[in-house]
């Protein structure tokens, strides 16, 4: 018996299986055709090579769409925290763009960013820039399995884009935050478009599409970035500070005389469910890089992540509890956020210990940065330079002191992803303010972006 | 024995294992017990016939089950929604509607809900009513398996039953919205509760419950409505349609010289957050309506279900930007729901480029119905009439144009739902008014129901 | 052959399909590194006695980690509810409370509290009292799948640490809303940190961890308390009800006349938020508590846990419409919570129509209790010694009434879990009081603790 079945070809033995097991399905599906004989039949269709470990695709497809949920549920959470963090009078503003960001970045990834992230064979120049067009229909090369990535790859075409999908409009959202309450609407929106359909992905090409940061060294020394402390986070904020740089503070908040006016923001509150809303998020975020439902690196990935964030929250209370000599919600609120990008890159390649020294450190970082930025004028109103940009750095660089990245790559890495976020966004918003302003009025931003630009009030409580 | 299986190589040991765990489990329950044991005794005692894919079936299940808290979530998105484009005078009225709307819809649905949406073969009038009792122990027929719901269910009798009750409330929710800042609260509450446990049971078992829109043409023109577009949004649209006509505008909103008094929203931000938990929880609506894991419609469902959504937005922003002349957020909102209830009857059968199309004109038409109903004196605080019952009736004929549903029997499912929706709300909105009335006082509706129906105000910011 | 293979009974067949699957793996291995390749080396790698159900393992590993996202957004949950039901000028300090709470509390976990709530083998005094020190690599022991845990645990060691770790900081969530308004920030940060590192984590031991809860009668008539109504609930309502007794009622809540001066919350909206969040996160912590991704109770749970917050809802909204003489959001918010606490000992071992009963009873519960407490000047900001507490007692011991547990066995588990709390919580309020002050002054009371304790404001509207 034992000899027999050993001659037998890997396909026949799979037939019989099929057979055997499922004898009774052809049968049934006449009956009463359903969710199990469709999924036999994928079974059976894929043939051999790709028969393996159905159900461990099946799983890990599951947890790639539900993290992608988790991934979009962090639009919210950025949309509130910056509305939080900022005026009343600007509240419409800021939720319209954050309407518009999660918007114009899903249909835009779909029409060219997922295939200019993943170049594949179609580089214009290779390992640096493929801008490449829609996508088609995903499931086609029997992609509802194997078929699509092979064995590489559990999820289906469409499972990988959405997931990446709800990653690519994180980037203009991190800008919106720091440009807040003094950008024009219109050079906005078309800023953020451009920025989400080619910066982004093509900065994102370099790593996750094959590109020249992952074959750093003949790929052993490749730039290690699980997902995104730099391509993402350190991207977004590196964008924003151009932006910002370029777009000045907000009026009166800089004095001649050297004071700096606190402009505080309108609902803690709401700032307060931004936060948690991202670290949920995180989950998706960090937990759905695993690219499977593989349990050792999934329950790791959960445990660092939000070890280092709850640090990186200690870290930021205490150490702002000296510097500012009062417990500061907004910095205990940044150090979680600073703490988890701080994991980002390396979450997991790190043990928990280290997670969470990556995340204190992270918490008191952001609180430093946030202070030195406003020293030297630059004006971010909520600290997304500081959570996403410096806390990328050291999250990126983290990976090649902790986890066994190799160092010199992290640096690489992060002064290409950073030097041309800086610049692309940098020119983007220059062309913009040559060609039609990417400012508000004094007037305007005095009376608020809620009137001036939609006409329309957040808040009205004295309606009878 | 023992000698020679040490020899045998990996795979083969795997085999015997397989063999030897299916047939040792009883003993080594005796010595520890656990999950494993638990589902080894699963699988052996379902006995051949529903032996295979038993991974697939648990993993379909935890799906459903995450997709019910999904759903459910959809709830707190309806509360803080329909809370946020309304007075602060009536916010306290719109969120106790809310928990009751969930608490009541859920144990009826227990009671008699589920029985009348689903009755089997305890039709009182085959294909068209059959109200039936409470659920029984569904776990009870081998019920922790395919026992339920035989090879065509993959999910347990409570996964099919929780997941079905979340959609159950939806339908008083999406009225709820439009008789807003008016309605007697009492008056609603048994509205609400007779709606939900035989309206939309009734109406639901056209389809789902193998009833009449189910075997259009003998079942091969069957209405095709994929996770609701008409049997849930466009039977709430419906229902909420003939309620506002019966219980009048709003005081003061249409003047006598004609002119339309904007009552606005007492707080956008409340309501953006409604807006993404809607879209959060519609991955749950749409994706759980695949009621299995496989995951080629489920990665499909996702992208369809995004990215309608995303086009709805930006298609109703710029709509609405040269209709308004100004960039509207509450327009924006309802583009992302127009472009949600446009993709729920198809999102498993067009393409990501149908769903964009779909969802854009989806857009389109929620910022003209609603600019259309206000003209015409409908007043709908909400806009749930033109996003819910206009956009479902689009979505439910899209089907048929894009994703070869019969348009006829599209046509004919949406007569027949929103008629039966209009007619049962109707009366049942017109025999209430004659018992108990339906409108609170005009005193009452000035002063604010908050104050007036529970003593209580939503907002108290001068406390000391 | 085909006739050979039908005569094979269904374990061997299996044992076929191993052989043929598994033995193309290693080729392909070498080929294309993967998920996949990963998968089965694990698979092969664990060897004969872990091999069975690797897929099941691997789903029920995927449900821990959602499970524990899930109760992590319980916190939000907390945090706006308690913020909600409290004056505004309080917010920013409760905000700060929660983050610092589930910073903590997840550090503490890790550093000592994960080995005190499981002492497995290091037991101080066994079975009572087990202080151990910080978690190692608890991938370590082929940790990866059954490796961790044995056929017992369907979940890796990190995936056990990450959700329990998330219930960690419940408690201390609880007494933050009861002694909120008046207490003093650092001795709090102190007091959640002593009570869930050490408190919480010894009361679980006893019956989590193996302890002298879990071997009452041998074993046979152990205490049942599936997901923690008492050992997380009861815990904290009990250390609350202690600390609230010390701290004494907020200034000015009763009269020396003997009338009670109401407190209003300052936003009914940000509670609605809180209360829908919490029993979306339940979902996770009853759902989570199966331990697995076995379908039958996973169903049934999620079934019994949303049908026993609706009927404490309703027999909320009705109770207190009778006593009260106005239907009460507060009430109707409070009703769910009960209903949830009350299903939360016994949501596997009852019947939903059980389970409404006891969820409705816990709705009525709440009621007179949360009347009661302040009638004996018990001064309770949110209700959580009523809702927490009080339903945690109910539904511990009505699990010994419907769900088959030894009713005995579950008073002594109430009294012992709730003395202890109260003592512990109780003693160590005492000291803080002795060495630092547990409450504000009048002057800061008054003025606030956002003001006097952070510096901040929560809301601040008028700013241009």
């Amino acid at each position: 018996m034992k000899k027999l079945l050993r001659k037998l070809t890997g396909p026949l033995l799979f037939a019989i299986v099929a057979i055997a097991v499922f004898d009774l399905t052809p049968a049934m599906a006449q009956e009463e055709a359903g969710p199990v004989d469709e999924y036999l039949e994928l079974v059976e269709a894929s043939g051999a090579e790709y028969a393996p470990a159905f159900d461990f695709f099946t799983v890990s497809m599951l947890w790639t769409v539900i993290a992608a949920a988790l991934v979009f549920i962090m639009h919210l959470g950025f949309a509130t925290l910056e509305a939080g963090l900022t005026q009343s009078k600007n509240t419409v503003n800021i939720l319209f763009k954050n309407v518009w960001i999660i918007s114009i970045g899903l249909v835009t990834y779909a029409v060219l960013g997922f295939n200019t992230h993943y170049p594949v064979d179609a580089w214009q120049i290779p390992g640096w820039l493929g801008i490449n067009g829609p996508i088609g229909d995903l499931n086609a090369d029997g992609g509802d399995t194997w078929g699509y990535g092979g064995l590489s790859l559990a999820m289906t075409g469409y499972g990988d884009f959405i997931f990446q999908a709800m990653f690519a409009a994180t980037a203009a959202t991190i800008v919106s935050g720091a440009v807040a309450e003094r950008i024009k609407l219109s050079s906005f929106m078309i800023y953020s478009t451009i920025l989400v359909a080619f910066g982004y992905t093509i900065a994102g090409s370099w790593h996750w599409g094959g590109g020249w940061l992952s074959t750093l060294g003949g790929g052993d020394a490749a730039f290690y970035d699980f997902a995104g402390s730099t391509v993402v986070h350190g991207f977004g904020g590196a964008a924003a500070l151009a932006a910002v740089m370029i777009l000045g503070p907000r009026s009166g908040k800089y004095a001649k005389d050297g004071s700096i006016k606190p402009i505080v923001g309108h609902s803690m509150p709401l700032a307060a469910v931004g936060v948690f809303l991202l670290f949920f998020g995180w989950f998706g975020f960090n937990g759905g890089s695993v690219l499977s439902a593989n349990p050792g690196p999934l329950g790791l990935v959960f445990t660092t992540t939000a070890l280092a964030a709850a640090a990186g929250g200690i870290s930021s209370i205490l150490i702002s509890w000296i510097v500012l000599k009062k417990p500061d919600l907004s910095m205990a609120l940044n150090g979680l956020l600073a703490g988890l990008v701080s994991i980002t890159a390396g979450a997991d390649a790190v043990t928990v210990f280290e997670a969470m020294l990556m995340g204190a450190i992270g918490g008191v970082l952001v609180v430093f940065s946030i202070i030195f930025f406003d020293k030297i004028k630059i004006d971010d109103p909520v600290g997304a330079i500081s959570v996403h940009g410096v806390c990328g750095i050291w999250g990126t660089l983290a990976v090649g002191i902790f986890g066994g990245a190799n160092l010199m790559s992290q640096f690489i890495g992060v002064i290409g992803v950073y030097v041309f976020a800086f610049v692309f966004s940098g020119a983007l918003f220059l062309i913009l303010k040559a060609v039609m302003g990417v400012r508000v009025s004094e007037e305007e931003e005095f009376e608020g972006l809620d009137i001036s630009e939609h006409g329309q009030e957040a808040y009205n409580h004295s309606n009878t």
